[in-house]
């Protein structure tokens, strides 16, 4: 492998799967890994690195459940440390659990901060050299590619510089296919991080990568320093999950380099499937996608002041950095306080409904838009209720169900437990149906009681269901006369949608984000022919 | 003002305000503002950019209630922009609301790139710098302070560096106090930054501010390099919120800044009030407080992995860039005892209550908190709460009532009426009271059913009121089914406190986040002998 690279190739490594699971609340299935890996490996990320084969046994299930999968593109890539400080490698039980991990590749990790070797492994500086040298040298007669992982590089770099790059230098010397220079306490400024990596990529001769974690609010700008100060690989995890700020972001970096430095990092075509990576993993770790994530998020294109709204209608890219479909994103038109005639045109276009010759709808939408968010309407994260707005002034509504009368009962009993319970009655054509069903709390019995009305008539339903649910108390001054808003997210599994409700009675207010919630759903399910 | 800083000084400039409500689902009331303002005033932000003076009537009133507000450091900026194409300073309408807005600044964003002066303005080149150079040279006779926000100027620069250049300088030329370079697609990436930054501040001689949006995932970064080449302003946002993927965030840039380029941000000692003013104005915003936030996120200095565990409780700095406390903030999980019991100590200090000489207290509270932050609780909004707590267990809990059990029943009725009714059963010594109300909504109900059952005991408590209703839905992706979190804020007109209470039942959080709030009340009544 040479160490520049002509052809502009940046290889892309994931420790989404290590490192990934270091942040508080995330953990992987087996199954959840090698799914995972089969869609790292589709989009054609290069390296995926799948932790240490034997920190606990699921791990080593997972190991042997990767020795026939069929991967394509990448390179798995075992992780383990160098030997322990008063072991022969020979010797080293680590070494030997690596060494049998069937992986094409190994990373390793050494300390390269003097202050490390002595306070945390504490060892001496020439035994810890001996240890880098002695494990690369070793593993390389097991494995096709080695790498050392120079830890706490770039502290280690500040406290003594001769020091930490003498830790490279014997890592090359060993025969490190790559060398990855690690901010692991997350700490660096750009500043030094530029410094530092020209120093770095001019005197050592073997392909140089980079690991940064996030402490600083820099991981992702500080793997661009790196790459425009040559190196060649790039670490990162996708949606930048990892141990406390998290690790630089694939999502952001790639993008990033693909379009703006003209680099090479996934497959030739396959940018466009980012957006779509990017939710498949927030899913998989169950974390709520950030919506405000670089590239990916859902608002990361959501224009909302008029002026700017405006412009984006005019020229495109006058607010907006890369064109969204490049990473498989979409454009997002929020209606707002600010807006006027024009956003109301380009968010039906969106929602795919043609208002260009039918001014008088448009005219009948804004007035009713103004007259809502005069009330504490906000129709920014409720699509939904906005799209069932539009029908409803266009002459479109239809009515699934109509509401007759429900009742909420909330009861903290004598000893002390706390019941709800919702009785809902709704005429669906000729039939009068009343149902009734207990809860967490009122909204949820509510959601209970008009479900159980309605799913005979709609069984489709059953695909739908709330995953947000939020509340926001208008008018605080107020305390708990104020008016309230309620926002609710639902979802079939594929297309998502956010619906409204305000009131001075949350319970109302509850009602009004659930029904059109449920009138949204199964709206979309008769277009699509599954209501029932 | 001189244009280098001799003294370290970075001017700190907040559009949380203006930049910030552009993010899709951030709205705040007048009022939210005006608290805003006071709590940044209070940390030492140096400007304060609170938008339009007229863009809607919510603004009108935020303007006309600004002019008696007591602000000490901050200095207030309205926000506008260049004069109109076609008409003289003196006859538009936008310059004049400005000069009528009342504030001691003002900033005037401009065109600084080409392709947007032709494109989207519509005018020539030399028209759009007439309009800068006479809208400065105007507003510099009303106003102390005026800033010229340069829109677009990296993508400018990038187009036609020295037309871009030369929008500068006509507005240095007009005698503008800060140029702030904006990069308003906030694509730009680290190495041009540093460049162009570079440039502007050798060749333009007025102080030179950065205006970073975080579509790249950049901005943080960016603005640190801005001020490594000279900038001597920040624009950012508390928490990042901006339009589309944010602003730079402040609390992400004010510690870089301080903490390890030696620069003088926020008043001398307040940078340990940060993650609780990044804290406040999510709960503000309504927003989930990010946890993996830099410096002030809960997860930011949490440790899961066993090595770094062990590597912290072995030297701190192993796995921390900063100290955590030096930004308010708390390291996680092995959270040695000595740390916990200490901000326990300190935050019952805060509140008038001793217990230096009581560390068995002070380990009840500590693993009592520890528990109930598990389950949702915290207690940075609830003051009243935590110390209904200290008192709980130091065993100093007074009985004003005794709940025997509550019902509350909310029903939309067939013509479309909503109403509710709570009934309470309480025990006040030897008493039994049933009392019954009806409320604009549940909580309201409740409140009021409680006020009466307990009223004829304690008349002091018609002084209480309830100013504040907050509700938090926690891990949402449980929809209605999800843990609610209501913080309750009441005051007697002279001192506020906040409760809280959290169930997966909201008439449940709501309840205990009422009951706490009374209570306290009742106790505060007692000390002052006003509970009769």
């Amino acid at each position: 492998m040479k160490k520049s690279n002509l052809n502009n190739k940046i290889y892309i490594y994931d420790t989404t799967l290590r490192d990934g699971t270091q942040r508080a609340d995330i953990s992987f299935s087996v199954k959840d890994k090698l799914e995972l890996i089969e869609h790292f490996d589709r989009i054609g990320i290069d390296y995926i690195e799948v932790g240490f084969p034997a920190s606990n046994p699921k791990e080593a299930q997972l190991f042997r459940q990767l020795r026939s999968l069929d991967v394509k593109h990448s390179k798995i890539i075992a992780f383990g440390m160098t030997r322990y400080k008063d072991n022969t490698v020979e010797k080293d039980k680590n070494l030997e659990i690596l060494i049998n991990s069937g992986t094409a590749g190994v990373c390793v990790v050494g300390k390269s901060s003097i202050n490390h070797v002595r306070k945390v492994i504490e060892t001496t500086p020439d035994n810890n050299l001996a240890m880098i040298s002695e494990t690369v040298n070793y593993l390389k007669k097991y494995f096709d590619e080695v790498h050392f992982d120079a830890e706490h590089f770039f502290d280690g770099f500040k406290e003594d510089p001769a020091y930490a790059m003498k830790t490279l230098e014997v890592a090359a010397g060993a025969g490190s296919d790559f060398i990855i220079v690690c901010d692991t306490n997350g700490g660096a400024l750009p500043g030094e991080v530029r410094y530092i990596i020209e120093e770095v990529t001019s005197k050592i001769d073997v392909p140089i990568g980079a690991h940064f974690h996030n402490d600083s609010g820099c991981a992702d700008a500080n793997t661009i320093i790196a790459v425009e100060k040559g190196a060649v690989m790039v670490h990162g995890t996708i949606n930048g999950y990892g141990e406390r700020c998290g690790n630089a972001d694939l999502c952001t970096v790639i993008p990033n380099l693909e379009i703006k430095l003209g680099k090479k990092c996934l497959k030739e075509g396959n940018l466009k499937h980012l957006t779509s990576l990017s939710r498949y993993v927030s899913e998989t770790a169950n974390q709520i996608a950030y919506s405000y994530q670089p590239f990916v998020g859902r608002n990361s294109f959501a224009h909302k002041g008029g002026m700017h709204a405006s412009g984006v209608s005019k020229w495109p890219s006058a607010f907006e950095h890369i064109k969204p479909e490049k990473v498989g994103n979409t454009r997002k038109i929020l209606v707002s306080e600010l807006s006027g005639r024009k956003s109301i045109l380009l968010k039906a276009r969106e929602l795919g409904i043609d208002l260009e010759n039918d001014p008088e709808t448009i005219a009948k939408i804004l007035s009713a838009v103004q007259d809502l968010e005069q009330k504490g309407y906000q129709f920014e994260a409720a699509d939904g209720s906005f799209e069932l707005l539009v029908n409803e002034m266009g002459g479109k509504k239809k009515e699934f169900f109509t509401l007759e009368s429900f009742r909420v009962l909330n009861e903290k009993t004598k000893d002390g437990k706390m019941l709800s319970e919702a009785t809902v009655k709704v005429h669906i054509g000729d039939n009068r149906i009343i149902e009734t069903a207990e809860g967490n709390g009122p909204v949820n019995a509510l959601d209970g009681a008009l479900r159980n009305a309605i799913k005979s008539c709609y069984p489709g339903l059953s695909n739908i269901e709330l995953t947000d649910f939020k509340v926001r108390v208008l008018n605080e001054k107020k305390g708990t006369a104020a008016v309230v808003r309620v926002l609710i997210e639902s979802t079939d599994g594929k297309k998502t949608w956010g619906t409204i409700g305000v009131s001075e009675n949350i319970i109302e207010a509850s009602w009004q984000a659930l029904e059109d919630s449920i009138i949204y759903g199964l709206m979309y399910l008769e277009k699509n022919k599954k209501i029932n």
